[in-house]
């Protein structure tokens, strides 16, 4: 139960403001990612899988832990681009790779956001967007979701800059029919239009098909939650050649491996592994549905989430008590106690019997706060 | 003999300039990797190590290739800051780890240079310095080495914007004592000074052990090279608390997580092997001196390099023709055509007999070429 972050950060342990800090380093405000605690406890606080990687992509690590790690991987990836390719029969010259999907969005901010036109994205959704906008000194046009956090494309029509959306939406977990993505991007033709579709697998649809017949859309995913390789590290994003070279070309003047050898190994055998990607994921989908039934029995209302998580809120009971009584619990949930989503927690699926467990404290904690 | 890549970096396949890219991807100046050829040739091009990794960290690998690399690795990689701290009677809070020491240099870059304040760099160094310049719109004051290639310290007393040296030189291999870079330092109270020590390991002496004395000094340095775990993709940074506080801004509006799961166990293992690591670099020294030797025997005359690389010219032979020819045999060093170094030839040191093999073929060229 204790963190390893304590003095992590550095910024925690230095107060205030470096002389030695570049304007860049003093505005920077940094993404605060969900605590890593160790220990004894039931993880749902980052969206992970709870199902380990393919056996394939372990043995395919363990033939690739040698000698020949005193090498410099391929710079290019070459082999996770063509796997990658294959899943939506494109080549490997509309696809490029990361070291996360966060190193992939870092790039295509800097790729294809400007300086003097604000980028657009949603006021609800991933908190790394603003924090990106900030380091990189591109404006933002943030745009209100609707009271049920659904997003209307329109809002993203016409965008002085460009486009992000993260699809499904995070933490809310709706998810844009790809229709409404195709609009977004036929209505921003001389813009880029970036779809963050880090939770498609989980009941959504990928627009990566799409990015021939839009040369100015980049769908970006992860490697992280379906094909259960958080630990080790790659992104992927989909798009026009063009878009793809403007991602190298940010990416070779920072840094020309950004991908390691075993993190190549791993990535190449997940995706050529969909079978079991698909078995995972139909389970996680299964179990939060029952999760959910489950849920709404004890009160909570949630959105229709199409991702690896729920979104939900309680009627009575205050999201800051549920995620404090949680986490005495062993329980690690996320909560963001921004003002539109203070009253909501957004609760990884995980295993059924940790969900069971989950959903037994969630009945004593209401009952106890009903009381 | 074939490379990977004939369509990598997007930018040869796309001619010309994309109108959805920003003006940091126009403007981008990639820089350009050694090749990585594949099959059987001698690669003595990417200064990479001729001999594995420490058997412990293949056996620290083997034990983490589990169920757990569905997890996200720790983003302070706090084992690998606390191992490199005791190399040098550090504390954690004085290292950072990033992927590949390519990754902390950029950066360091953001963090410490300034966009109205120019940096200062020779003219004959690491030639991505430069890069990260451009990409970060930091003014560069350029100073020419000597005619020797040799740094003269006093050039970067009170420079403007900060100051970034490699020491050991690349690609001189030239080595500038710590008094040196205490000096620089010194003369530079209100600028961070960034040494970046990627080959300091083969005849060189840390300056990390300074830190502590100067709060502006950064001290880069990789385990790519003397930890011969370039296919892993790890850097550190020593510094004050004040510095390393200031990149974990910049990583943190970048990439939560840059330092994967196999890479953080890989960099601890090699960091507590320090043997087998003094070890290896013996060998590689000994081997250089007795591959100097032959090279003076043929006529080549070079620098005094303390890295793992010999930098040579030949008075007859053109250095373009030697390239071009080992190439033809099989053997990939490095060239780099710029005006002042366009006479030289960087040859990364192998094992003995690789670098038999390289100077008969030398031998061989030189007869070829003096007949």
């Amino acid at each position: 139960m204790t963190s390893t972050l304590n003095w992590c950060a550095g910024t925690r342990k230095v107060r205030g403001v470096s002389k030695y800090w570049s304007e860049a380093a003093r505005q920077a405000a940094p993404y605060i990612p969900g605590d890593q605690p160790q220990g004894k406890v039931i993880k749902l606080n980052t969206n992970e899988n709870p199902y380990p990687p393919s056996p394939k992509v372990l043995a395919a690590l363990r033939d690739e832990v040698g000698a020949q790690l005193r090498r410099y991987p391929d710079p290019t990836a070459a082999q996770v681009r063509t796997a990658a390719a294959e899943l939506y029969s494109l080549s490997p010259e509309e696809v490029f790779v990361g070291n996360g999907s966060d190193e992939v969005l870092a790039f295509a901010f800097q790729a294809f956001f400007h300086r003097d036109l604000p980028v657009r994205f949603p006021d609800i959704t991933y908190s790394f967007y603003p924090v990106y906008a900030q380091l990189y000194q591109i404006p933002a046009e943030i745009v209100p979701v609707a009271a049920d956090f659904s997003i209307d494309p329109e809002d993203y029509f016409h965008s002085p800059g460009g486009v992000i959306l993260a699809n499904p939406n995070a933490p809310t977990g709706l998810f844009m029919p790809v229709e409404a993505v195709a609009a977004v991007a036929a209505h921003n033709p001389s813009r880029v239009v970036v779809v963050d579709e880090a939770y498609v697998d989980f009941g959504g649809c990928s627009a990566a098909p799409l990015v021939r017949e839009y040369p100015n859309l980049l769908v970006v995913q992860t490697l992280s939650k379906s094909r259960a390789l958080a630990g080790l590290r790659v992104g992927l994003a989909f798009g026009s050649p063009e878009l793809i070279a403007g991602l190298d070309r940010i990416k070779g003047s920072f840094n020309s491996y950004t991908v390691d050898r075993l993190a190549i190994t791993a990535a190449e055998a997940a995706l050529r592994d969909e079978e079991y990607t698909r078995t995972v994921c139909a389970q996680i989908v299964q179990t939060r549905m029952e999760f959910m039934h489950r849920l709404n029995e004890l009160g909570f209302r949630g959105t229709d989430s199409k991702a690896n998580f729920v979104f939900v809120t309680h009627p009575v009971v205050a999201a800051a008590d549920i995620y404090a009584e949680l986490k005495e619990r062993g329980i690690y949930v996320r909560y963001f106690p921004a003002p539109r989503t203070a009253d909501y927690l957004r609760i990884t699926i995980g295993t059924p019997a940790e969900m069971d467990t989950v959903a037994a404290a969630l009945a004593e904690i209401i009952k106890l706060y009903s009381a």
